[in-house]
């Protein structure tokens, strides 16, 4: 295989004419998959946009999430052939199509298929892909090797210690991130393992998660779920039709540093094991009060039910809890948009569960991030969770038909 | 926590007491449950019957897969009053129920809760939960603890070591197994972490494994499913209602020996390493070669459908195919029940997928699988798998209401 790749794309080809052959039949963020069913239950959702999808996209199932480094000696051409070739394939998968029109099974015999087959007749089960540029990208040890240094924004670059951290660097960093939601593993699997692929010779596979029972939502109509430690997670999140809250705490504004990544916005993943077994031993009043809001309806212990706004003037919203800590009157204003998933990676040789939140949260700004984690050095909770990955990448704004993700930093 | 653990039934008391209360609304395989559904969105089976449920069950979307040893000091009563226990939690929690009626939130407030919580206001999803019990239970090096050493069927004990093998102790063996099958895998992995709770002093996890993307399907109506070298998987299975077939190849018949295991079953578990990025390598015709049909269709290299049977007396498939090689035809008629499930467990340090097929299949007798793993020595798929992990369970019959799962082992 060369190192231009398996899909062959010349530089500001492939994407290009992917884009006359799709953008005609898309319209509403619902085009023609392989497999096309109604949206409720099958979304196929548009790759090509202002944003980038997976973000706002109403939260499906499950996720793949994975981390690539470059691989050494590779140059700004092998970058920008990359994302378009990503680009190309990302476009197809996430219609419900193969990476390719051969795919796994039209091709010619005597050649490996281009694409792995595993997903071959089930739909696009609402697959998002979405792609991400870490600071090493930008700059590492071995210097400047996309030519592209000076245009880093100023806030990425790695999350500075915070108390209690207990990093894995098996689960943290990273020069590009791509991240898979569907409905449906398979589909997810299926997307990561042939963009990985498709990368071959130029990036590799740093790190992945998979991730299930999503522990957030982004529409009012999606239920709240639950995390691990039993709670309703994503009660006070931002939410898809909230213009106004995305556009202050979500996208990168046109008046922002660096212009290149205006309608982008800033990822931060923490791998968080939770020690679930410590956790069903602390008395349910005790739960409660460490977060903040009761288990059963997720209501604020100031009273009214899920969506009353928590009043933390009386005494019944400890001053640790994770929720008062996090909330935005505590915050100077400050929210993010969060998008985790729970884990489990077996159990260790005590037979405890290896489980945990994979927390997932966008922003405009890194700093926003950075505040709230601060802030909750002192959270009641931090006796029942371990920080053991992390990673930030800037997420460039979607593509436009024709393009590909991340155009705008090479123009 | 006493010995006698989180749910505090006294031996012959709980079960019963369920069984009254429950049995009653069970129809058809079809009870009440915490969010009763439709059958086809969100099925529920019947914990109690004849047979265990999750073998013929149609396979579910995901797995969680427990092993367990029991715990040093423990006598026959503890594993009695566990596997009550966990007959009494399995019967609810597959019902949509939590584990016991003060469940997450409606006990005191100053007690633990008896339920961890993450399923709440979920459906049952399909759950069935599958007891198993393994050689070490009968007798170990600590000898016969339970009184059940005389009891053990004559072909329950570590299956021997087969061409190839590279077993990681971290994935093999154990006293007791438990398979969860969900189409959510929240719910999967509750019933998992609250059983395991449940045996708290009694049992240990030993390892556990998460799956996704069934492997294998036992009802014609279910679409055969792709694994990870993007073949469809279960095309030649023993389907649910082949009351033959699983007469022959699946249950226990009542003149096999030992008398309790009767209307059971024996369990493989073979955790399957797949090389898939060298599989990917692999033109496509030498791919249909080496699986015995073709990619797209799971047609037979012989010729005909999906569904028509293979030939083997030309040369179109090959001799040391997957297919030939696990054929009944080659293999003296011998056949067993495949329900497997995908796995990826992360990557690995040069950026491969750690992926593979946890393998999983119910024969009537464990000869049956020994038999085709030994015929599988000269597999040309040999090349691109690796079995990391290998277990083996007696799978008593299903419990009657009013009784618990391997009631009959201490009768
Ligand atoms: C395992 C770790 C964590 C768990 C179990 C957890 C759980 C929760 C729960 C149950 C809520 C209340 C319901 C809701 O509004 O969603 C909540 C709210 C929130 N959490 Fe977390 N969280 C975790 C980590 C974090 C981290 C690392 C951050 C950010 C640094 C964070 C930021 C927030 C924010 C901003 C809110 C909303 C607060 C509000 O506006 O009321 N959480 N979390
Ligand atoms: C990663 C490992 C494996 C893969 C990828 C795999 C894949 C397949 C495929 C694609 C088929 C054809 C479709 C079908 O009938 O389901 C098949 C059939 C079969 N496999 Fe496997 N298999 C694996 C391991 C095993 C093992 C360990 C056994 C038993 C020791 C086994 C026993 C069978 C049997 C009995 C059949 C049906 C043969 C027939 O009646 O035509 N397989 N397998």
């Amino acid at each position: 295989m060369s190192r231009r790749g398996l899909l062959g794309l010349a530089v500001g080809g492939g994407v290009a004419g992917l884009a006359v052959g799709m953008g005609a039949g898309l319209t509403g963020g619902v085009a023609l998959g392989r497999a096309r069913a109604g949206e409720g239950a099958n979304p196929v959702y548009e790759f090509f946009g202002e944003h980038q999808a997976g973000i706002t996209t109403p939260v499906q199932d499950h996720l793949h999430f994975a981390s690539f480094d470059m691989m050494p000696r590779t140059d700004r051409d092998d970058l920008i052939s990359l994302l378009q070739d990503w680009s190309y394939a990302a476009a197809r998968m996430t219609q419900g199509l193969e990476v390719s029109a051969s795919g796994a099974v039209n091709g010619p015999a005597e050649a490996p298929p281009d694409d792995t087959g595993e997903a071959l007749g089930l739909p696009a089960a609402g697959l998002t892909l979405t792609i991400g540029f870490g600071p090493g990208l930008f700059e590492n040890e071995d210097g400047d090797r996309y030519g592209i240094a000076s245009r880093r924004p100023a806030g990425l670059e790695r999350l500075p210690a915070f108390l209690g951290d207990d990093l894995d660097p098996q689960a943290s960093h990273g020069d590009l991130c791509i991240q898979a939601c569907a409905d449906d593993p398979q589909v997810a699997v299926h997307a990561i393992r042939n963009l990985s692929r498709i990368a071959f010779g130029r990036a590799r596979l740093r790190w992945s998660q998979l991730g299930f029972g999503k522990t957030s939502r982004t529409t009012a109509t999606q239920a709240t779920p639950r995390n691990l430690f039993g709670f309703k997670d994503g009660t006070a999140n931002i939410l898809a039709d909230d213009a106004a809250a995305l556009a202050d705490h979500v996208w990168v504004a046109a008046d922002d540093e660096p212009a290149w990544m205006t309608g982008g916005s800033y990822l931060v993943a923490r791998k968080i094991a939770m020690l679930i077994e410590t956790w069903d031993r602390v008395r349910l009043s005790e739960q409660d009060t460490i977060i903040g809001r009761d288990k059963g309806e997720g209501a604020p212990l100031s009273g009214g039910d899920e969506f009353t706004a928590p009043d933390f003037h009386g005494s019944e919203i400890d001053a640790n809890s994770h929720v008062r800590l996090a909330h935005p009157e505590q915050n100077g204003g400050v929210r993010i948009l969060r998008r985790g998933y729970n884990y489990v990676d077996g159990n260790n040789a005590l037979g405890r569960l290896d489980a945990g939140l994979f927390f997932l949260s966008y922003q405009r700004d890194p700093a926003q991030f950075i505040a709230l984690q601060r802030r909750l050095s002192t959270d009641r909770m931090n006796e029942y969770i371990r920080h053991v990955g992390s990673g930030i990448w800037a997420i460039p704004a979607g593509a436009a038909p024709g393009s590909y993700v991340g155009a705008e930093l090479f123009a």
